[in-house]
């Protein structure tokens, strides 16, 4: 309890902003990371670029059609379609973003539930979405819509909505010849780093002044070829964000789960068990791409339940969501993107009570239904169950993990705070909740219920368990096996209060 | 009595396939309609055409853009899109169908629960989407995919499908100059229709085989001016598709909803009662455009629900749902049409009992239940009612139609089977239905719900009260102010055997 | 000589108005062709169209790439530059005609001192430069420059020079599939014929009005299937240019050099002889096209002094020459055709006196000196002798034909009429011209030498020799071999005077 | 007398190779021009680029439309071809190079009687002709062509031809944003020199080796911006080109005729009279555009006449001739542009004798005889006498500069060196030419005619009139004014051995 109070104090008496940091890991990595990301809990990301344009592939159509090992796919219909000589950046002109309206965008975004998004200023292609001084004629200023796509975005969003505007940013372009000489130096010079991606970086930041900043394409050379330490400092000492901003994990061969703010780990990261530090869980609406795919069908696309579930086991295990959408080379979100993020909204403005500035339990799945995850209120007086599908020819939702009291209370998010009936687990443990009078068509929304229960009793003696229950998890990230606890507070409670309450 | 006999001695003595009509609208609406028609139901509608191309406006872009009456918004968006000297055939290299996959569609269609298809062979614009012989350069052959994209989706749809394969055809075309001149001689000269339309229809009825003639464009000059009735005699007597091919009423100014085929009357025509000529319902999806627009947002698509209702209020009032998509350019159909039509398909694999040759019952919108709208079989044994909203806070459904048999029993498609209480209604008429245990969430389907009963009485003593059920009437095509009914078995009963057991 | 004199009077007592024609060949081609045709002496020719776009090949690039025998180089040139699917209307808003000045064209097409134009109103490719009624969306102003080009052009030769403007048509179209239907039924069928190339002639004619009719593309079937001699007999007696227009013999298979108004035998035409009926040396300046190719070297176009030799053979011949010109896509003639149409003027301008309104001497090309061609002024008191090549080394030229008198003069033209001195040949005949003093740079033009004879004496005796002088005929058309002389008149002299005194 | 033995002594003991320049303007304005370029008189400069692709204007074109003080025209012509929000990046995919063959490039060069190349890697636009690796996305590999023009063309000329090839290349980009920010600090900072003109300067060399390294677009910043002296010094110290290569004075604000190599002072600089510093008269074909203009008429083309006197009068004062040419978008060099280099080449042919490796003479422009510039052979015997317009009326031509001696023998070149008759001038002074006899058709060539005049006389004592010669002089550069001479030896015969003999 002394430590967090200790930092309490260092809080409340250290203005943030006079902090100096040094570029090095261990100070970077020892900022704490703004609150307003964790509280934010979903965010919108973006990939939108000249990558649109082409029917096929993805975001990577480019690499896969004349990278090291071309998809077949690509390189037939290409053929198919295209003139021998057909280049990438020929396909500049057809990106119009003729029916391009920012407001519209921020007001669907708005309406999605999310809290902030994040914008592809530039992705791995190269093409900046704003005009960048340091990409002549391969800019969307300069090549195809003549339009700051991206400062357009940013006051749109500032103008008309609350949400926090982030942006990506690729450190790496595939075949920009100043990268790859550095590559053929096995990155001794750093020509493209200093040249290109850090004044580039700098400058977004300083005209946007985006509160994320999501780099990506960091991997091939160490975050040292990249400077990424200095930018960093740079960020949180100096620059017009530096108060607020995040940033995460991706500076550089190695720095993946491992230094920077927030974790991302890998795409579409979702491990299912809770993670001691922030985590994002980027992933894609249109399953098999970031950018817009005219030969997507509707396979392809989660569905909402799709979404809502992989929403909540995120958030219940420490994560943010961040859900993505491609606009197409109009500028249009297309309307199956618009339909899911609706629904989103829908359900998250009925049920987002469990899911903003929520905090994981400290259950995040339940031990015997695997169909519910947890979250909990911050001061601990609600847990919220959340029940993934509702059974068939069952009456009665049993739960393994809570400790109920006698004032605990059930009711369900949207059905107007009718207290819904329970009676205590064998051997005293879990509730048994009584759904048989539940009319699923009352309720304010569909897909994935959420029983609110109030008062439970602290349970200390379940809390070696947690860490077993996994169940997406691709990767595990920094080791947790030296975790040890001690019986007053673990150094787990200790951490969660630092991350998840004090900031 | 005596004229049904002799209709139906007739149709048992003669064989259609040697009947042969005269050019004149007496004997060519004497044809009965082949019953796969009426039976079928449920057709899908393709708007495909150049008018895909561009991103706004709809299938009348050209003529929204260029006609009497531009529209403000078309004309904007082409000055500060294109160049000042554009024109629509310069659309023409920009429609690629490099992602079209007639067999894609196919199965789509068939999943859809759709058994019929009316594809736009030509639309007002005259671009044909087959190598005509009497469109040189303004067809898919020529222009844009290089490619019978017609024949193409005729093969895959009778290869992998039991789909009707029908076409629409627009016998005007806005700006074909040779079509303008006989305009301005009031038609009295008939170049136009004598060198392009009818030897063009012809070509396809004869290249295609389509049992469907879906015409279309026809109403500013009269039949006489097309040929209709010489063309209409050729197609019923003469043609490869002679016995069953059906045909609409749309062959000149003044036919509509008065000869030929089934009647569409208008657009989105759904007159909320029973018709007592075979009509169909054509709606889109995308409620503002037949063709794709890139333009539209999602709230300009039809919800499921929307359509569902749709499609259950034209059946249950004698009509057959012609629901329309609109492939891209690309020759894909968007994910959001897939989804509906996906959704559509679910719920007609549950509910199809209800909808599929049937016929409409004595009632067609309940009399005290305005969300409840019936079906029959042909037998009469089942009486369908499609509940168009499942109702809040109450647990009984009060149906005033039906009169219940001791025998009756009360099913939801979907469910098993299980049979549903009920009781009689006050003063012994109707029903109430007790929904207090029906878990929705264990129907196999949602979205509209479909009760059968079994066994009900006959009951001649409402029939008065049938024609004031109307809702969503736009017009009321040929009076029927006329009707008597006779005690044993009005004219009506008549027509409705006529049109939908005959035949 | 009482024939002349018959056919004077009759010409000065009958309106040629009035006469009226019936459609057979025997009344059609007793037409007298319009003087001002021969005494114009020269048009400039000017391939125009679609086919101006793709940079190599010529106006039958489509052919060459899609017809019966494609030439590889073509095919493999659309291999290696378009994609596989590209079709030839794809080259359509490619034709952009955005530097089209047709007072510009005017201008320069009267300076080159040309009398008359020959625009090609459409070509085998079926693309119309006027916005006809019979070729939607295949026109100039549908596809393309969004312009009547031909119809500006029209204007711009009427308002601002003295030129005759005339139009090239081509009756078939290689790849429109009405008229490949009728030619699959080996012309039996004339659906092409009749509502395509008939309705646009006479709309070409009533619209613009050309004073030439210069059909072609005429080959594959007979003369009837084309109505030719309807069409004529409507051109001569009922369209608005009945007086003064000329056509040529294209008129069907069979009718090239037989029928019609003045000859065009084959491209390029030009027998080296003299030929008793009016006929015409088309040819053009870019040796191996008529439209504009943008693959062209200098080593393809015709130098300066080989048009003026084309020229002056045709005229000495009794033809007239048709110079062609290729336009690019953009609507400018390029500087080469300029420079030779310019070159051409001003060689005119000096030696127009032996070109316009002569009439063919007696002898074309001199019996010694085969660089020697000549005319003969109208009334005889002048002839020309056109001198190739300046000889080298030598102080004399020799001329075999003329017989001079002692008041024989000889100047040359462009010297300000210093006579040059000369006697007389050997064996009293012919001449010799001292040249020795002759300064070729104070001539006021160069290239081809032009020596006015005055006086000479008629000379019957040798006129065997003339039909042996035959230098670059390719083909014979209708045999000369059984004419036979008059000692008082021959039949020859008195052809010459019907073609080109009285008309 | 001293000085030059001193120089001579110095050139003959040192080797020029192991000499190193230092970076400052003293010692780099002492490296000797290799005397190769002197030697070589005249060059083809050929500019191409993306600004071939518009039809208007000229290499200037995206100035002209979107600089600080646009044209009317552009801007005009902008609005009613193209969309609104076009750019200029948009013209890359019409920029096709589809019938490039450098074979045919370098065939036509060599034809034309140049020695050199000039060819523009990179204009003010910044595309680059060759894959730079400092121009991601806006260089002929990534843009349009998808090749390596410049290198297809140095292999061309080297295989086939014995030309020396040499490249232009642009130090500042218009629009390039780098640029534009270190203009925005009045060039205090240098990132765009630092790292984008230096590196792509020596890339290119290195690469390609080029023997001409021709700046330009150098005039805002000074040459200290440019790093320019130091780049000189690598150049000419360290280069793979150091022994060889020769450089213009465009390498800062204020170095325009002042420093570098042969000074090129401003476009099209033909002074008129002797300039003591090696220069070059670099001037195009297209009067009004170094780039290909679709728009150009034959008027906006010099003669070829035209185009011999510049070059006479420019290699007669001192100066190289650098002849422009500007090949289309397909890298086709249009055929008036082959005409003019054939018309070239053929008069090289004949009159080279008095042009390569020439000097001048003591007088530049006859004192007489306004028409005639002279030149000399190198070692003084033969004196040639260009005479650019043959006079008429007049059999004598009379020369006030040369002072025949008894030897002094007249021919013509290119004509078989036949001795034309001469006689001394009034007062002993000049020659009188007797060209009565002269058949100007017997000559081998014609339009500027040259006479060899052998064994004059030396003529000190005219000296002081050089200076007074001038007829097209536009600037003066660097004064004249101070120069005084000695009676033995003048500093101005030291300036000249120095230039053209010792070098």
């Amino acid at each position: 309890m002394s430590v967090i109070f200790t930092v309490l104090i260092l809080c409340s008496l250290s203005s943030w902003s006079e902090q100096q940091y040094t570029s090095d890991w261990t100070s970077l990595d020892a900022r704490p990371l703004p609150k307003w990301y964790d509280e934010s809990k979903i965010g919108i990301f973006i990939h939108w670029g000249l990558y649109s344009v082409p029917a096929i592939s993805s975001e990577w159509m480019w690499w896969n059609w004349k990278g090291d090992n071309p998809s077949q796919v690509v390189v037939d219909y290409m053929k198919a379609n295209y003139p021998p000589d057909w280049t990438y950046a020929n396909f500049g002109p057809e990106f119009r973003a003729d029916l391009y309206d920012p407001n519209e965008w921020a007001d669907l975004f708005a309406a999605s539930g999310a809290k902030y998004i994040v914008f592809t200023s530039k992705h791995h292609e190269g093409y900046t979405m704003w005009p960048s001084t340091f990409s002549f004629n391969w800019n969307s200023m300069h090549v195809g819509p003549k339009r700051d796509l991206l400062g357009d975005l940013a006051s749109a969003i500032r103008n008309r909505t609350n949400l926090v505007f982030g942006l990506y940013y690729s450190l790496f372009e595939w075949f920009n010849p100043l990268y790859l000489r550095d590559k053929s130096t096995n990155f001794t010079s750093q020509d493209y780093a200093k040249t290109k991606t850090m004044p580039e970086l700098k400058e977004i930041v300083e005209t946007y002044k985006p509160e994320i900043v999501w780099s990506d394409g960091e991997w091939e050379p160490l975050d040292t070829y990249w400077s990424a330490t200095q930018f960093l400092a740079w960020l949180y000492n100096d620059s017009p964000v530096k108060d607020t901003v995040v940033t995460n994990d991706r500076w550089g061969s190695g720095t993946l789960c491992k230094h920077g703010g927030f974790y991302t780990c890998l795409d579409r990261y979702n491990p299912g068990h809770l993670v001691e530090h922030k985590w994002e869980n980027c992933f894609t609406i249109d399953k098999r791409s970031w950018a817009y795919r005219p030969i997507a069908n509707i396979d392809d696309y989660m569905t909402i339940e799709e979404v809502i579930r992989e929403i909540v086991i995120t958030i219940s295990t420490g994560g943010n969501a961040l859900v993505n959408v491609g606009p197409n080379r109009h500028g249009k979100i297309p309307p199956i993107f618009q339909e899911r993020l609706q629904q989103m909204g829908s359900w998250l403005k009925v049920n987002g009570e469990g899911i903003y500035a929520s905090v994981p339990w400290k259950y995040q799945n339940d031990t015997i239904n695997s169909d519910i995850w947890y979250t909990s209120s911050k001061d601990g007086r609600y847990v919220y169950a959340f029940l993934l599908m509702w059974p068939k020819n069952i009456t009665e939702i049993t739960l393994g993990a809570p400790l109920p009291s006698a004032n605990t209370v059930v009711t369900m998010l949207g059905s107007n705070d009718r207290s819904i009936p329970w009676k205590v687990g064998s051997d005293n443990r879990g509730m048994m909740i009584d759904i048989s009078n539940v009319k699923l068509h009352l309720l304010e929304s569909q897909w994935v219920w959420v029983f609110r229960l109030t008062d439970l009793l602290t349970d200390n003696a379940t809390m070696t368990t947690i860490q077993r229950t996994t169940s997406t998890a691709r990767i595990t990230p920094r080791s947790n096996a030296n975790l040890s606890f001690s019986s007053s507070l673990s150094l787990f409670m200790l951490l969660d209060v630092l991350l998840y309450v004090v900031m």
